[in-house]
């Protein structure tokens, strides 16, 4: 199982790719709560989300095929993969579905990637990747179901952890669960690791229901980022020991969350990256008294006339 | 003249009211430069902009009459005035021009002030304001030339130098010279403090080649927020003896710089908030080897559908 030292050396690995992203302490009163909080604006990272950590650790911990890598993606993870391959030179291949927004799309295809946009949603584009990956014998860069993926993302929580190392709770919003795993892995029980998931889409919730990954719906206005048929196989024994609750959402806390960002903090974050705030906004999550609450706000890919409307 | 005692006193009162905002460290790559910056996020301030820590610094200084407090502002000072107000119970009344966009009547009228659009630029709006103050008694918040106004934004240089005491050079866009009086004030020299001005609006510029302040012409993209006539005469002897130089950009370097924030970082910057960096982006400002840069994006009030276009 993934752990502290696993994610210390990706962090060592990625850091002259990513980057450190700052956090902003708030009294909480902007943004309609009675506590403060601490945002880790992981939207600052280089192609708008906290995917290129994971990409960068898994690309630079394998040997590259000639063809290249390839990966399918709802956008960011396509978007990351597309930036980390164009940075070190390695061609790239992804697949989005017909859901991926087309900011997102264009994104990736200005990294220099080349995009095939096919089926729903992200397991549809998948299923089409693999069988791309038959003829290419490109690398596979799962979005979320690996180890090295996992490790990379997990540096969201050490720096979290050492920015902010008073936290008691950690918010993390989650879909295939790359990144919640990463964070639950690095805290290890020292900090309550938190899941929020839209209503639209509950893999987790579903998952920690019936004791082990499940297909759950695909809906809603995350679904680009969150939209994950089901958790990674890989996560989900670090979310079963290290994941303290699966809160669910529905979609107008999360347009909620998105409008208070960008009123009180002048910040743009997609359906997705402003889904762990939402629990605190429905109140679908409260801390307990003394509390000191901590909140991933992960991607940053939509079309910000929607977030200032 | 303005020291880092008052400012420190300032950061000290205006603490609970306002927030320590984050740098971000990039290695510049990303905006098309071939040395790392340090960038100061002011740009997530409470209402949008630096100008709530001089705002609260002379609130909190005052003896408020019962009328209330009375600012003229090309907008982001007006928000910081009708901001601070209502958050100490204060009613206020604020004068923009016509030239003020309507993102930022809105923000200043969201925060339950009375706002009056008068006059083509700020100096007019000055103008209105200060007939008005003659019939009400209000206490006139200026929007630059107080010392108090000046110790507040001199906090932007404190916590710049708390978080990065590495830097060598700091970039400042400048108007009518609140920020960069302040700032300059905090390093004293320490580190070269540079004005970065439109050529649309060169207030300092002007003002240092004739050796006071003079009127320069107002006008360009930035011109809503760095549009005054004439730097304040409170600034000007910090200028003279703190500013290293004052840099002139066009208007296609500042919509360049926009574009790079949000293409690369996914921030909004207004046209004024930009203007700092847009002096790297555009040469106009080299740093000399081995400079360490801090760049400080100071304001995000403006329509981002401009921005991301």
């Amino acid at each position: 199982m993934l752990n502290r030292s696993d994610i210390a050396a990706a962090a060592c690995r990625i850091a002259p790719h990513i980057r450190h992203t700052p956090v902003l302490r708030d009294t909480g009163a902007a943004l309609g709560l009675s506590f403060p909080v601490v945002l880790k604006l992981e939207l600052l990272q280089h192609a708008g989300s906290f995917k290129p950590r994971g990409a960068f650790n898994r690309l630079l911990c394998a040997t590259i095929p000639r063809a290249g890598v390839l990966a399918a993606s709802g956008g960011n993870h396509g978007a990351a993969v597309a930036y980390a391959a164009r940075s070190l030179g390695i061609p790239a291949e992804i697949f989005v579905p017909t859901l991926t927004p087309a900011a997102k799309v264009a994104r990736i295809a200005s990294y220099g990637a080349q995009v095939t946009q096919i089926g729903e949603a992200y397991a549809d584009a998948l299923a089409a990747s693999r069988d791309r990956q038959q003829e290419t014998g490109a690398l596979e860069v799962h979005a979320y179901d690996h180890p090295d993926v996992l490790a990379g993302q997990g540096t969201v929580g050490r720096e979290f952890e050492l920015d902010a190392p008073e936290l008691t709770h950690i918010l993390v919003a989650t879909g295939g669960g790359g990144l919640i795993g990463g964070v639950a892995a690095w805290y290890a029980g020292s900090a309550a690791v938190v899941s929020v998931e839209p209503e639209g889409c509950p893999t987790l919730h579903t998952a920690l229901r019936e004791g082990r990954p499940v297909d759950a719906p695909v809906g809603g206005l995350a679904a680009d980022s969150l939209g994950a048929r089901q958790v990674g196989g890989q996560m989900f024994p670090l979310a079963r020991r290290f994941v303290s609750t699966a809160v669910l959402v529905p979609d107008e806390a999360i347009r909620e969350a998105q409008r208070r960002l960008w009123d009180s903090f002048r910040l743009v974050a997609e359906p997705g990256g402003a889904t762990a705030l939402a629990a605190l906004i429905s109140g679908r999550f409260t801390p307990p008294a003394g509390a000191r609450v901590g909140v991933v706000l992960c991607g940053a890919n939509t079309d910000p006339a929607k977030v200032a409307a």
